[in-house]
């Protein structure tokens, strides 16, 4: 029995990974198609959404079926309690690119601002982020998911900059404001996507510690903020 | 048995409702705050969050307890798996009703730039939202679910009206600019609250078909979007 949980577990650890992968190539079509002016590839982002919906009911039926069928506890139960809400939270990953992306395709009818060096930089950093979020959650790796943590400093002080520089354009010239709120929004939809993945990161922490505090005091328990 | 599960359950139903009524009322003083121009108002949103992390700790080992415990099937099972994601969205309202007391902090040091009375009008209407989809969840009301989605589209008019005459007020002076970014910034924080209430009343929609659906097929299948 134990050994058909494990590759359960394992199907879906699988499936989670498949869809942060394409919640993370949203994210980059949806920055390329805003640093090339590409409406078409805007469009493709809106469009593929639909797949990452589609693997979120996947995941969510095998979640259903998994503890209705194993019954799991202890370490195995918090994998699949974690793994409810990571996938409600890449799904939400995938409306943000998809956020960006209509954005990108309404910037494409207005002049460009500035040029964009610091919008990809950000888009890579939270790409990243979202990446080893998922890999120290599949992995249970607490010192991987510690620098997601670290590097959601990184992405708001970036973010924070951001909104700094769009406010001087603001208040250069008038005719910069609409092309300035839009790339501010862009901005904030990338932060909130690095918060998402800190977010995993912080469960993925609390999981491996609740397990470390369980092997001291023999119960499993522990705190967090 | 089966009482002892209706017993936790119906414990963990009043622990969301009391999770709810906390960000509710967070979110409550947050925009009291705005209008009033209360600084230490603001201050105590900030300070009460740590009850709302607390409830959601607490809720979440209950979760885990009742899961291991009773191993719960079928329609108790979907339950859970919807309370798991509700507790998450729920701690994140409240992240958001922080966000919109720390700027009401801000804008008490800048002079008014209009009368409020579209922002509070959209935090009723946000509170409302909020109230009726863990109404809706708790006693599986799929009409009052419906309801509240209906009003996620006048919430997203509202901040598209309110973005549109903010942006008015930026073109006109530039000194307005910065006190209209921060009630943009409140704004689009209702909105994503307004978001998460519409994802459990989804939630809650899905539930009560797959469950009429499970009736007319005799299978736990659904789709949605």
């Amino acid at each position: 029995m134990e050994r058909h949980l494990d590759v359960e577990i394992n199907s879906v650890k699988q499936d989670l990974l498949k869809m942060a992968g394409l919640a993370e190539a949203s994210i980059d079509k949806a920055i390329k198609a805003l640093k090339e002016r590409d409406a078409s590839l805007a469009q493709q982002v809106v469009v593929e959404d639909a797949a990452i919906d589609a693997l979120e009911l996947k995941i969510e039926n095998a979640c259903f079926t998994l503890l209705a069928r194993f019954q799991p506890v202890a370490a195995d139960l918090r994998f699949i309690m974690a793994a409810i809400k990571i996938y409600n939270d890449l799904e939400r990953m995938g409306d943000h690119a998809v956020n960006i992306a209509k954005t990108a395709e309404q910037l494409t009818t207005m002049s460009q601002l500035k040029p964009l060096i610091d919008i990809p930089y950000m888009g890579q950093m939270v790409q990243e982020m979202l990446r080893n979020s998922l890999d120290s959650f599949v992995s249970l790796d607490a010192a991987k998911a510690r620098q997601v943590c670290e590097s959601d400093d990184l992405v708001d002080g970036l973010d924070d900059g951001m909104q700094r520089e769009l406010l001087t354009y603001m208040l250069e010239d008038p005719r910069n404001i609409s092309q300035a709120l839009n790339l501010a929004m862009v901005s904030k939809n990338l932060e909130r996507v690095a918060d998402l993945s800190t977010n995993i990161a912080e469960e993925v922490i609390f999981i491996v510690e609740a397990r470390s505090i369980k092997h001291r005091f023999g119960e499993d328990s522990g705190e967090r903020n």
